[in-house]
């Protein structure tokens, strides 16, 4: 039912094909973040036209709303939101974190970009200093930020509502340090989630139709030779794939080094994904280091404020409320065939979006997903080509 | 450019086809309520599919939003929309009512009904009691609820505006009474909408390029002298179309009142418009009475709470938020084939709801928008084949 086939290198960049019960998935590629089995603002059918060939959901979310019973009862994930391709599920352990101790330091994963990870269901609305969460060596016990509810997540339990989700690719569960945590809770939280790794597998192996690929994933923060320690161990460990989670330290180099340390490691013949992080400029770092998949909530969350991709804009992108597209009649990117950029004009996008019509977000979430997703397309291909360093000096310079 | 043709009869309801520079309407027709030049929540390809055939949007909102000479600078409100089906513009009579008198008397068209009037642009928000709009012979002031800068419509401005927004058929500037005034007063604000009425008819025919209709509107509130006054004075005058406009009372019998002693004064032979009324239930009295255009607030309203149109359910609606459909695997009504009820559950979107994600609303205002539009076609086809009466008590009993 799954297969990984490496298509093309270049140089440590690869092209290769994910196969899955629901279809395959050309990578690298970009995984559209569907927290609540939905991507914000955006219909199934949109995704499609848009070309998304994977969307990733949460097992935390889900099991706290509407809960795994009734989307198995539902026929499962797929069915219930109407995606007929391949799905993913998080399992959760970035929300541990951004309950727990992500919400006593106030950080996050890259400690300057948390207060725009609400996408991945970083509830910040929650009272910044409360631990909402308690780790220990079975699991970690938690509060429902719906109604207060206490919930409990183990490494089994994780699987279990993963495959009653069922999802064609799962997540283990985690524990999510914060970029503020010192070496000694790091090594600590490491070395748990080794622990936990085992037992998800374990679980795996005893529950799995074989239906479901299950991905490890690297933690270790920011610190070298926890890194290289945990890529060590988790490759050890027969997972479907690998995935690097945790904090990446605090900066975009600290995150490029932590590839560096951890990538390596990995085995070649399996695909590698990256949670959570990716913008524009970030995307051929990630993919010339040789992962294959990342999710990113970029592209909706920038959405919502009204910051679209441009091809040639400073950092990739403009706000279109700004008052100089006001009377633009041209779309948002004259190279880009989204429904948006085909149909409607700044001057009437920046209006949607002065009028706080719910549409301006639709429109714009369609034209950033599509024209990351145009991207990942000419990525692959030149990789393929072998010219990924030229298209990146397109682009870069 | 416009012609209006009547194809069928049965008593007073008519069949006919209103012909415009964008298309024809086959009436009785539903008009999409699209205040700021867009349906709130749906896109123009969405209200392809649903077969919407006419948008009304509101001179007033567009005038302070993003102003008629941006609209014209873009093309007109067409092309600056990208709908290419035949349009209507409000004058904005209603919002001078709303920020008015209505305000003071904390009141609407229907008494019982303003409070979900937000829609048709009855700005909630503001401190009730404070008048924000002024009306003298001239024409009316008022404030804008975006910034406070000072405005003044006359009947010969909204001419103007609406020119410049291009839609296909225009509303002439009216006052439009509360249900609280008295009758003096009524008569007073009837009286100067009929003078408006003839400068608004006269700055028409000299700014007119042919490719416009202009509807007359009859006022008078819940008095019967005043409105078949009213009626009697619009008919009079060479309009191409007549809405209904004001107050219509404080219950449907009142609104079933007025209906009877102003559309039998109308000319046969014209479109006749009844401006920002009706739920399910009141679309076969209206028709019955022979309308041929209404504007409706209802479907997108009532989505955006969750409320779907239901065949088979009191007043022909459920709430999709209810702990019963929480594992319902039904579309929303089996009979329907739009969008929303061909792929999703009642289950998947009342979880949306539930998440609070942008989508629900999407996929419950396509339903409700197809299902209306559903009926008005089954409406259309009944009184062409004399079975009007037969459809109704199919519906009603």
């Amino acid at each position: 039912m799954f297969s990984f086939e490496l298509l093309a290198k270049e140089e440590k960049a690869r092209a290769g094909r994910l196969v899955t019960p629901h279809g395959s998935i050309e990578t690298p590629s970009f995984v559209a973040v569907g927290t609540q089995a939905t991507v914000k603002s955006v219909s199934v059918e949109d995704l499609c036209e848009i070309g998304s060939q994977v969307i990733i959901a949460n097992c935390y979310h889900l099991h706290l709303q509407p809960g795994e019973d009734l989307v198995e009862k539902m026929g499962g994930l797929h069915r219930f939101m109407g995606w007929q391709r391949p799905l993913m599920t998080d399992s959760g352990g970035f929300q541990i974190f951004s309950l727990g101790a992500g919400k006593e330091h106030g950080v996050g994963k890259v400690a300057s970009i948390f207060p725009e990870e609400k996408d991945r269901g970083g509830h910040l609305s929650s009272r910044k200093g409360k631990t909402l969460a308690k780790v220990d060596e079975d699991g970690v016990e938690f509060v429902s930020y719906l109604d207060g509810s206490r919930h409990r997540f183990t490494p089994e339990r994780v699987i279990q509502i993963e495959r009653k989700l069922g999802a064609d690719i799962i997540l283990v569960l985690d524990e999510c340090t914060s970029p503020l945590h010192g070496y000694d809770y790091t090594r600590k939280a490491m070395e748990r989630t080794h622990r936990w790794a085992l037992r998800a597998l374990e679980a795996f192996r005893r529950m799995s139709d074989k239906r479901q690929a299950l991905f490890g994933i690297v933690q270790g923060g920011a610190y070298q030779d926890l890194r290289q320690e945990s890529a060590t161990f988790i490759a050890e460990q027969v997972f479907d794939g690998y995935a690097i989670g945790g904090s990446l330290g605090s900066s975009k180099e600290d995150m490029h080094r932590v590839l560096e340390w951890t990538i390596p490691l990995l085995p070649q013949h399996r695909p590698r994904h990256l949670l959570g992080i990716g913008e524009i400029e970030d995307i051929f770092q990630v993919v010339r280091r040789g992962l294959d998949l990342f999710d990113c909530v970029a592209p909706t969350r920038m959405a919502r404020t009204g910051t679209v991709f441009v091809r040639e804009a400073k950092r990739f992108r403009i706000n279109i409320l700004n008052a100089q597209f006001k009377d633009d009649p041209l779309p948002i990117d004259e190279g880009c065939k989204c429904h948006t950029c085909c149909n409607y004009s700044r001057a009437y996008l920046r209006h949607l979006f002065m009028a706080k019509e719910p549409l301006a977000i639709r429109l714009a979430t369609i034209h950033n997903l599509h024209f990351l997703e145009s991207l990942m397309a000419r990525i692959r291909a030149a990789i393929k080509e072998g010219r990924l360093g030229e298209l990146e000096r397109e682009w870069l310079c």
